[in-house]
């Protein structure tokens, strides 16, 4: 392929909107525009990647007989009404009318309109297990669309859903869907970790997801070094190693802790460690007040606790309703004569504390030995685990040490159970003639969201070094002049010999200074540069490998030989 | 693959609502299936074929040089403002708003997103020609979406649209591109016609359009037997071979035509042969009136007086704005005495009539013995073709007879010159370093609308015929009864032995009574299917052809000889 007619616009200077490193060398190396916010085109380098992704991803779909199909983009609203959805969505969903003035919106997901395509025909267990899939565009309004493809507003997604008859046909399908994307992100080079996920937000019971290393990822993976242990800080769970001072009980005492508030103040007040603190904070709970109580020395997590409570939205509450509730400002409140009809839920390190401090609800007042079931009690299904892990906690396997990483979610699987196929009336009947709802299962890769989780991974201060099952073209063929012979009957040669191999090849025909179209070939990033320069008189040119800049001179027959060697070590 | 997992819910009945062929058998052989009017699902089976289908479009741009991209789907309405075309085209553009009350449109077609795209990078004739194309889901809000996919409001497209420094250039690309779209078409088996296209509706100057016979289709057109001429009615151009009986001009004469209003009946009333009339009908264009003049035997063509008069609207003239300027009613004016200032256009055959009929501007008279240049006169530049072709006329190479055949546009291509670019600022510098707007052209494809296309014209009562090149799979394997052993192992032989040459298969494993097997693989449609039966014990297998019926038994280990041979003859 002749690069000048292949619309690469490189540019020169990193535009001064672009963040994250794979934006900026997209953009750079003439893989991406934007149109508009969060939209963009892609040119035709980034559409080559993108087929090569999509054909791992529906050859790794084959293999577990799971079946394409194409789903309407513009999706009715009604199919929306019918789970809720789109008034829960908010403001993320596209939402258009036709001239007939009817309700539509662009999909973000599919559960809806392929629980309706199936509700009729999977009438019976008979027809079960399906398993259907499809790569295609997707919409979401992002308030604020950033890092090039990693939060845009269309994107590419392959999402996939399952139809079973009971849970083992689901677990099955479950796990045959994750050792499918283990072996596409491992065909695609990427240094990713499987993490339990949060399934909350899908109406599910079980997640899994999979985030690809990048110090710009949103989310903050806790994981172990064995890689037995991956979750999303949201859903991380440590062991407490924490032993208390065994001391006995004292006298609960209230002291005055004047323009004392937060928990460094008052541990630097009193001389005390945060471990005997037990932080009391007031949430409200779908507009019911819940006390939450936890150690000093962790945080809530919200997640956790939303999950815990099954909460559909919960948030602090306010100055006023913790003055109405308590009398006493946010900073001086805690368990100890609180309301009695009041909700207390606690972490469970807090039961292990001897001795320890809380708000006396009373402005600038503190209780001193405070103790579990003497002063204050919190109903035994109420403890549970709310508190955020730290770097250096120990994990739950009880003896690796928890370390951190920043991720790109680059795929989530979920049981999602009955969640749609309930309420949009998707039954089928079993093997005793019963009607049931279909149980069901979801699949999602963000296939354009994988081209900048790649580009970050892959790619160094010059450009893009693509792994080899995905780079766009094998070789980069860089005549230095083809206004000279020898260098013009070189480039036809070698352009010859490495279509017999089979490789595919990019020849950059422009008339340009060598240093730009290195410059270029850099930033491209295909694993393989042949440089066609003075010694083409001597059939002699250079291959030079984009990964480690490793050069060496080979005469032009030899290519043959070598280009296939040298690339089955690119796998960067 | 196994049926039983593919999802292909087949259906006993015609749905009612499907009126063309294709939508039919589409529906009942579990191909698509309609989410919202004029929006579909593609079931898994016809996703394969169109994989097919884009498959052999993509080897075609290869060909000459058109590199793929991918646009948004969702535009920005300032680049449609760009070009007027927000607002002139119409109810058909679904229209949305984002979060920000930002103004979008989906995508019908991408003239202005891929100017926009190019406009700062193609800057120099150093980087052209370049031609980019894209294979992606349009959107156009059909009044009356029907016929399936042949009229939807959600569908398929391949887009291409080229940009080049001189006309010269444009006419090559222009001519690769009909060359490439011909040899998609042949390649997918298809019956179609090139033909002489109207270009007004995208602004361009010249065009080509491909048309796939079908009863169902909505154009008609007329074509020669040797295929050497095509056009669309509207567009399509005769010879007309009519020569009047010579006859000295006759005095001018009024006669009083009592209750004589339509053709026929003047002529029947006056006893005179329709080619004698002058038939005489006042249009406004761009609501300026004309005066339109035709032989009694022919029809008005209004797409062919509309780019005559290049008018963007064109109509009849209403009774009371006949009756203001001739002071007559519809039926009985006439060139004659019309107003001094009204323009007159004329079919260039009304200059042969000798002693014509006309109104004579007065309610119930006609003038006989009327005749051009001596009676009334029209400008030579306002005498061209405006008539509409019949069945039996003479072609334009004057000896062929034109037949009329219904047709439906499948692919279009333009020559749009500087329409988009000049206003959209498109600019290069020329090999002179003057600023010259890019030329254009464009190049689009129905590729869902295709599926449609090629059913119509492969299929029989019994279901769809796939040539060979895109069926979905090339072979459909019906064991008879798989609870029985010998058959349960010929199967899996079977597959394996297929296998082995590479053809694709589909087994059909449901426990289902064999008439509804045999009935389902009809529908279905793959050429060969392989039917394990009771000589199975025997080794034995029939195979039957699906275009023609035949039907032979062989050993199975024949099955790899005698199956590519078959193949290789089911074209149809």
């Amino acid at each position: 392929m002749k690069q000048s007619r292949m619309f690469i616009p490189t540019l020169k200077e990193t535009p001064a909107d672009a963040e994250a490193r794979s934006h900026q060398l997209m953009l750079r190396a003439g893989y991406i525009r934007q149109t508009s916010a969060g939209i963009y085109s892609y040119l035709p380098l980034a559409v080559r990647v993108l087929q090569k992704i999509e054909t791992i991803i529906r050859q790794e779909m084959d293999q577990i007989g799971a079946v394409e199909v194409s789903l309407p983009e513009v999706i009715p609203a009604d199919l929306w009404h019918e789970t809720g959805r789109y008034l829960t969505y908010g403001d993320n969903l596209f939402k258009l009318k036709d001239r007939h003035d009817r309700d539509f919106v662009l999909g973000p997901t599919h559960e809806e309109t392929v629980t309706d395509l199936v509700r009729h025909e999977l009438n019976s267990y008979k027809k079960l297990p399906v398993t259907l899939y499809q790569i295609k565009t997707k919409f979401r309004d992002e308030d604020r669309p950033r890092y090039g493809l990693l939060r845009g507003r269309e994107f590419l997604m392959k999402d996939g859903y399952s139809f079973s008859a009971d849970e083992a046909q689901l677990d099955d399908i479950f796990h045959d869907m994750e050792t499918a994307y283990r072996n596409i992100f491992d065909a695609l080079n990427l240094d990713y970790r499987t993490i339990v996920g949060d399934a909350g937000a899908m109406g599910g019971n079980d997640s899994r997801e999979f985030s690809a290393v990048a110090e710009i990822g949103e989310d903050t993976i806790a994981y172990t070094d064995s890689n037995d242990y991956a979750a999303n800080l949201e859903m991380a769970r440590n062991i407490d190693h924490y032993i208390p001072i065994q001391e006995d009980m004292a006298e609960l005492k209230k002291i005055a802790t004047p323009s004392v508030g937060s928990i460094d103040s008052v541990t630097d007040f009193l001389k005390v460690e945060p471990q005997k603190l037990i932080k009391s904070v007031l949430f409200m709970a779908d507009e019911q007040p819940v006390l939450v109580l936890i150690r000093g020395d962790y945080e809530i997590n919200e997640v956790k606790l939303t999950n815990f409570l099954h909460a559909d939205f919960l948030e602090l509450a306010s100055d006023e309703q913790v003055k109405a509730l308590f009398n006493a400002p946010v900073g001086s409140i805690g368990p100890v004569g609180a309301p009695a009809d009041l909700r207390i839920v606690a972490d469970e390190t807090v039961k292990k504390i001897i001795n320890g401090v809380t708000g006396a609800n009373e402005e600038e007042y503190h209780f001193l030995n405070v103790n579990f079931d003497r002063d204050f009690n919190v109903a035994e299904e109420d403890i549970t685990d709310l508190r955020t892990v730290r770097e250096g906690d120990i994990a739950p396997d009880g003896k690796s040490k928890l370390k951190f990483t920043r991720g790109i979610e680059i795929a989530h699987i979920f049981k999602l159970g009955t969640r749609y196929t309930k309420v949009m009336g998707a039954n089928f009947l079993d093997n005793n003639g019963r009607e049931q709802p279909l149980i069901m299962g979801c699949y999602g890769i963000g296939v354009s969201r994988l081209l900048s989780a790649i580009v970050e991974q892959h790619s160094d201060d010059h450009g893009i070094i693509w792994p080899r099952s995905i780079t766009p073209f094998d070789v980069h063929i860089v005549p230095i002049n083809l206004k000279n012979e020898d260098q013009a009957r070189v480039t036809a040669e070698v352009e010859a010999l490495i279509g017999q191999t089979g490789l595919t090849y990019l020849t950059d025909d422009r008339n340009e200074r060598a240093g730009v179209k290195f410059a270029d070939s850099d930033l491209i990033g295909l694993p393989v540069r042949v440089t066609i320069g003075k010694k083409a008189a001597e059939d002699i040119v250079e291959v030079q490998l984009r990964a480690t800049g490793e050069k060496l001179e080979v005469k032009k027959d030899e290519l043959v030989n070598v280009l296939p060697i040298l690339l089955s070590k690119t796998t960067d």
